[in-house]
């Protein structure tokens, strides 16, 4: 992987760079779409190009494994092979998921063990596992094992989530080193910086992270329940730290406007469920503001869904249908609102990389951030 | 509505013809996915037409009676500007759906009485009012309010089913004929043969359909569990008494053999939610058998999903991948699925146009009828 950072904001810490990988560049910012099980709901492959505009996207390592198997993925020739999908992948650890979603998960120095949230059934985690795992899925960027603590967690349990997170991090990038790709492509590796919502956790493990001199780093932890302000605050630190000549990657996070403040701080990687998560809930996410498209008041409102949108379909249907969708139960409402929501997330990270290079970035922002969260 | 014939095979009742209504033209025989609610579930309006190649598709007016409602239809100018599908649109006459899917209907002369399968809300169809609701959702081929009787029903309630039908559809005429489209654009009116299994009644009821003249005739009151055979010998009896210069449609029909045979016959038009509904579930309809894409056996099958198949999809994803999203219940798998099984039905009934065009059609259809039925 080669990043090369094109330009940097005068007036914030906003960047412009160019990420390459042997699927494919990435320019950056980016928002990259969810693909949890290997697909992002709702959202056929041609589309996410076409009309989405992705240039990578997310595979989670927990569902993954559990779904289809590993046997699966390495009989297929890796994720892109098997998900039909030929640009840039990045697989999350598992680690989020292991502490958020399975059953008795039982945390020791040696790894996770923890019972999957669909059968019941035992599995182990550990670094080095997962790290092999990431093989057989075959990323483009893989991102080391850690556990991911509670936003309200208290210093002491922060601290020592955080030193556990710090020496898996050491074994993930033994083991990474250490193997091969199985697919004949590159991988790289990403350590993820911890210490929740603590400036001298954060600093220590910013520290530590960039010590490793990866080709990028990711901020872990956040947009987990603590305040905004703290959320913001956190990657101010962290970004200080962290080299500059690396991709950011915040993970999970988050609304428009928290991607559009994430920017300003020097953060280059993004990725949320929320555009398809609550596009799939009736929720739209537009220039104008926010939209609950299931509401009354757009029974009869037969202009296009997003008259500024960015996908065909925005101007092909109406809000009046689109609402129809949804109060029926038809699918084909989560299929347009979820595309709509992606293709709109992508527009504004695509946006903000032009008003940086535009030397526009701030009063761009500052502006779009007011109409952002307004409800429509 | 203007219909042309332009072939009869020799060998069979098989016909090739064209129909030309004010939203364009469609090539019979033809199949017409069933947009229930407005949508065809899962289908892009895009897809539906690049992809399945859809020339005409199927709206329920007991469904869209119910939801969105006639205000919002009249309000849109018609189903056409709600739904963006700008092609030809065809209305059954919410009479099955009364029969089959509401609550505490009532049969009188007057009309059904019934409740809402969604709210329990009282309602009423009579010939007239059913008239006045497919103008507002503005079809260009209405069909006549019926009386669908069960396929085991005897001859005396068969008899008085089919007579009251008869009624009902004078008064159909009635009302149309008095009427006028609302949105600038022609409509058509088709009236449906009743009659059950029974050779009298089909009989009887054929001759007084086709005694109206109009543009068009369907057959209804088939595959609704009577035996295949009876199916075929009452459509063959039927299309003896129809007249030839008119398009004949076969309403609700069926499995791609049913639709080859009922070609075979002379029958011009179809629809049917098999390739949707059968699609939703993961059985996959192709030239060469049936697939159950949930079975272990495609599990690590990296085979396109369909290597003769005529979607985009078919080449791009792989078997595996689709039994993936089935098992782990991603929503793309159905939208996979029902998009392929529309695309092999409009490939089916394209093909029979162009065997029949090349009088090879039933040398053709005896032997692809061998592989359909087959389980992959």
């Amino acid at each position: 992987m080669d990043f090369v950072l094109q330009k940097t904001d005068a007036s914030s810490s906003a960047r412009v760079g160019l990420i390459t990988t042997d699927h494919g560049q990435i320019e950056t910012p980016i928002f990259m779409p969810v693909g949890t099980v290997g697909s992002v709901k709702g959202i056929h492959v041609r589309d996410l190009k076409d009309e989405v505009k992705a240039q990578i996207i997310l595979g989670n390592t927990y569902h993954l494994y559990l779904r289809p198997g590993l046997d699966v993925l390495k009989a297929a020739g890796g994720l892109h092979r098997f998900n039909a999908w030929d640009r840039p992948i990045l697989t999350d650890s598992g680690g989020f998921q292991v502490f958020s979603l399975s059953h008795r998960r039982k945390l020791r120095e040696e790894g996770a063990e923890f019972q999957s949230h669909i059968d019941g059934s035992r599995h182990f985690f550990s670094p080095e596992g997962v790290m092999d795992i990431e093989r057989v899925i075959g990323a483009d960027i893989m991102m080391a094992f850690d556990e991911c603590p509670p936003g309200d967690s208290d210093n002491k349990y922060a601290k020592t989530s955080m030193e556990l997170t710090h020496r898996w991090l050491k074994r993930c990038v033994d083991r990474f080193d250490s193997t091969e790709p199985l697919y004949g492509y590159s991988q790289t590796l990403f350590p993820i910086v911890q210490g929740s919502g603590y400036r001298d956790l954060r600093t220590q493990s910013a520290e530590y992270i960039a010590s490793f001199e990866r080709e990028g780093n990711a901020i872990g932890g956040l947009a987990v329940g603590e305040p905004e302000d703290v959320m913001y605050e956190m990657i101010e630190l962290v970004n200080n730290i962290l080299p500059k000549d690396k991709p950011r990657y915040l993970m999970g996070v988050g609304t428009p406007i928290n991607i559009l403040e994430a920017i300003a701080l020097g953060v280059d990687m993004f990725d949320c469920v929320m555009p398809t998560r609550n596009g799939r809930n009736g929720m739209l996410f537009t220039s104008q503001g926010i939209i609950n498209i299931k509401n009354e008041k757009w029974k009869k409102d037969f202009s296009p869904i997003d008259a500024e949108g960015h996908s065909a379909y925005d101007l092909m249907y109406s809000k009046a249908y689109l609402r129809h969708l949804f109060v029926a139960g038809e699918m084909l409402g989560p299929q347009i609102a979820s595309q709509h929501n992606l293709a709109f997330y992508l527009w504004l990270v695509g946006e903000a990389r032009q008003q940086i290079l535009a030397g526009t970035f701030v009063e761009w922002k500052d502006k779009i951030i007011k109409q952002l969260g307004q409800r429509l």
